[in-house]
C-alpha cells in the first residue's frame, strides 16, 4: 500500500518553475512580483454534496481546480499556484492517477503550479486553495458596482443546470443534449483571460457558481445598490432551446455551476467590454442596469415586471 | 436553520486590518511587504483520523490552526493570514461558536487574520491554509542541513503521545498526568517566535508533527545527509518521568503531535541558538550531529549504538 509520502511523491510532486519552493517542505514559498497583490480563494468539494460518489475522477480533478480558478477570474487575477488537500477512503492508485491527470492538465493550461498540500485518510474531500497575482488596486471586487453601470454576463447560462436535470431525470433529454449538458456541469472552463482583460474596464465582478440571481445579489449587497435584469436578454445556453420558456428562464436565472462571469461596467465602457470579449473569444451580453433602489427587479424585453421565484443555490439549504 | 452565508457572516467574518480584502468576495487580497516571500502551508484534519468525532470543539479549533502555524514556525515565517474550509454534517451553532472561539483566540494571539474560505455540508473536515511572510532568502528549509551541523530540538518530546496512550488505555496514568498529557495532545502551541529568532541562526528546520525520527528523516533525505542522535540527550517530557526507559525513548523518538521544532545549525552558532531559546522562553537541546554518511544512527550517552525500531506516523499506514 502506498504511504502518504509515496502518494505525494508519485502524483503530486512536480517541477515548480515559478514558485521559489514547491511540494516537500513545511511550507511552499512564493516570491510575489513587486507591485502586485496576491488573490487567494479556497473551495472544498465534498462527495455527495458537490459531486456524486462515483464521479469520474479525471473530470472531478478538472472541476476541483476549475471552480477555484473561476474565483481568480472573477477578481481579474492571473493564476500562479495552488495547494491541494485531499482526503481519501483508501489510496486507490487508478483513481489518483485519473484525478491527477484531470487536475494537472487544467493547471498546466493556466501555468498554475501545484506547490503543496496534504493527503490523508477519510471520506472523499478535496480542498484546493489557489493563488493569483494582480497589479495592486486593479482587482474586480464585489463591492465596486456603481449606480448606472451596465450588468454583463459572459458565455451562456443554464446548461450546467440542464445537465443536472438530465442526470436527476427531472427532464427527459435526447442523448446528445444530455451528454453535452453533463459535460458543461462536469468540465467548466474558468474565464481567466476575460477576467484579466476586464481589469481596467469593469467595476465589479463575480463568477456565476450558485446561480445568476444569487451571485448578482452578492454584488448588490456588497455595493449597496439594486438592479433590474432584462430576463429576455439573458444568454440562455443553446442546449436549452427545446425547453419551455419557464425552464429556460429558471435555469438561466438560478441554475448553478455555470462559472461564467457576471460583471458591471459604466456605459462609457461598452466598446471596451465588447473588445475584451472579442479578444478573449468569449461572448459578453448586456443584461441589465445597476440602480440606486435596493433589491433585484426582473422585467421582460418590453419592460413588464416579472415575478422573482428564483433563489440561489445554498449548500446548507439545498438537498 | 442557518444558511451557508449566515454561518460565514456570523462566525467567520471579522475585521482584517492587515489584509487588503477579507471574507466576502471571490478572493481575499494580500498586499505583500516588499522584499518578502509568502510561506504557504495547507493541512486537512479529518474526524476519525486526526481527532475523535466527539472532540471538544474549542480545542479542535485551536489545534486546527496550531498545526498550520507550526509549519510557518518551522520555516521561520511570521503568520499573516489564513483561510478555513469547513465541512459539517449540520450547521450546529453551539459547536460552531466553540470551534470559532478556539480557532480565533489562537489566531488573535499571532495576529493571523481569517481572510476567506468555504463552508459546506458533509462529514466533519477542517482544511486550513496559512500564509506567512519571511524576508526573501531567509526561510529555514528542510534541504539546507550541512555536514557537521548540530541537531537541536525545542521544548520537550513525547508528552502528546503519552496523552494519546492514556486516552487509548495503552498505559494507566494517574488523573493529573492524564489530564496534562491530553492537553499537550489537544492544545499544542506553535513555536512561532523561536522559528523567527532562528532565521539567521539555523540552517534547516522542520516541526515535529509525525515523530522526531520521521521528521528528522525528511531533513536528512532532502539535504542528502545522515545523522547520529544521542537518545539519552533527548528532552523527554517531564510527564513521562514515571514511565520505563523503553516507553520514554519510544515516545520521544516517534510519538507524534509534539509540534516542537527540530533544526540544525553549525557549531559556531551554539551561543546564538541558546540565545534564541532564551529570548523566546523556549528550551533548546542539542541532541545529535549531521553527518555525511546517509541514514540515521542512534546511540546512548556513551556512544553505544542502539537499535532503531521507531517509525514515523503515517496517515495512510497507521490505524
Amino acid at each position: 500500500m502506498l504511504s502518504e509520502f509515496d502518494l505525494i511523491a508519485k502524483y503530486f510532486t512536480r517541477p515548480t518553475p515559478n514558485a521559489t519552493l514547491g511540494v516537500g517542505d513545511d511550507c511552499a514559498l512564493l516570491t510575489p512580483t513587486p507591485g502586485t497583490q496576491i488573490a487567494i480563494s479556497s473551495d472544498m468539494l465534498v462527495s455527495g454534496t458537490h459531486f456524486f460518489a462515483n464521479a469520474e475522477p479525471k473530470l472531478l480533478g478538472h472541476k476541483s481546480l476549475a471552480v477555484n480558478l473561476s474565483d481568480l477570474a472573477a477578481m481579474g487575477a492571473k493564476p500562479v499556484a495552488f495547494t491541494l488537500a485531499l482526503s481519501l477512503p483508501k489510496p486507490d492508485e487508478p483513481w489518483l492517477a485519473a484525478f491527477a491527470d484531470g487536475l494537472l492538465s487544467l493547471a498546466d493550461l493556466y501555468g498554475c503550479e501545484l506547490i503543496g498540500g496534504d493527503t490523508t485518510r477519510g471520506p472523499l474531500n478535496i480542498c484546493i486553495t489557489v493563488f493569483g497575482e494582480i497589479p495592486a488596486g486593479k482587482a474586480l471586487r464585489r463591492d465596486a458596482a456603481k449606480v448606472g453601470d451596465d450588468i454583463w454576463v459572459s458565455g451562456a447560462l443554464g446548461e450546467a443546470r440542464l445537465g443536472l436535470a438530465g442526470m436527476r431525470n427531472e427532464l427527459a433529454l435526447d442523448a446528445a443534449t444530455l451528454s453535452a449538458a453533463v459535460m458543461r456541469l462536469h468540465q467548466p472552463m474558468p474565464r481567466v483571460a476575460l477576467g484579466i482583460a476586464l481589469r481596467s474596464v469593469a467595476n465589479a465582478a463575480i463568477d456565476v457558481s450558485d446561480g445568476l440571481v444569487g451571485d448578482l445579489g452578492h454584488i448588490l449587497a456588497r455595493s449597496g445598490v439594486g438592479a433590474t435584469l432584462n430576463v429576455d436578454a439573458l444568454p440562455v445556453g443553446p442546449m436549452l432551446s427545446e425547453q419551455p420558456q419557464e425552464v429556460r428562464r429558471r435555469f438561466a436565472l438560478s441554475g448553478g455551476d455555470d462559472y461564467e462571469l457576471c460583471f458591471t461596467a459604466p456605459p462609457s465602457m461598452r466598446a471596451a467590454v465588447l473588445n475584451a470579449g472579442n479578444e478573449t473569444g468569449k461572448a459578453v451580453t448586456r443584461v441589465g442596469t445597476i440602480e440606486a433602489t435596493h433589491g433585484l427587479r426582473l422585467t421582460d424585453a418590453g419592460g413588464v415586471p416579472l415575478e422573482l421565484h428564483a433563489t440561489s443555490f445554498d449548500h446548507f439549504v439545498a438537498a
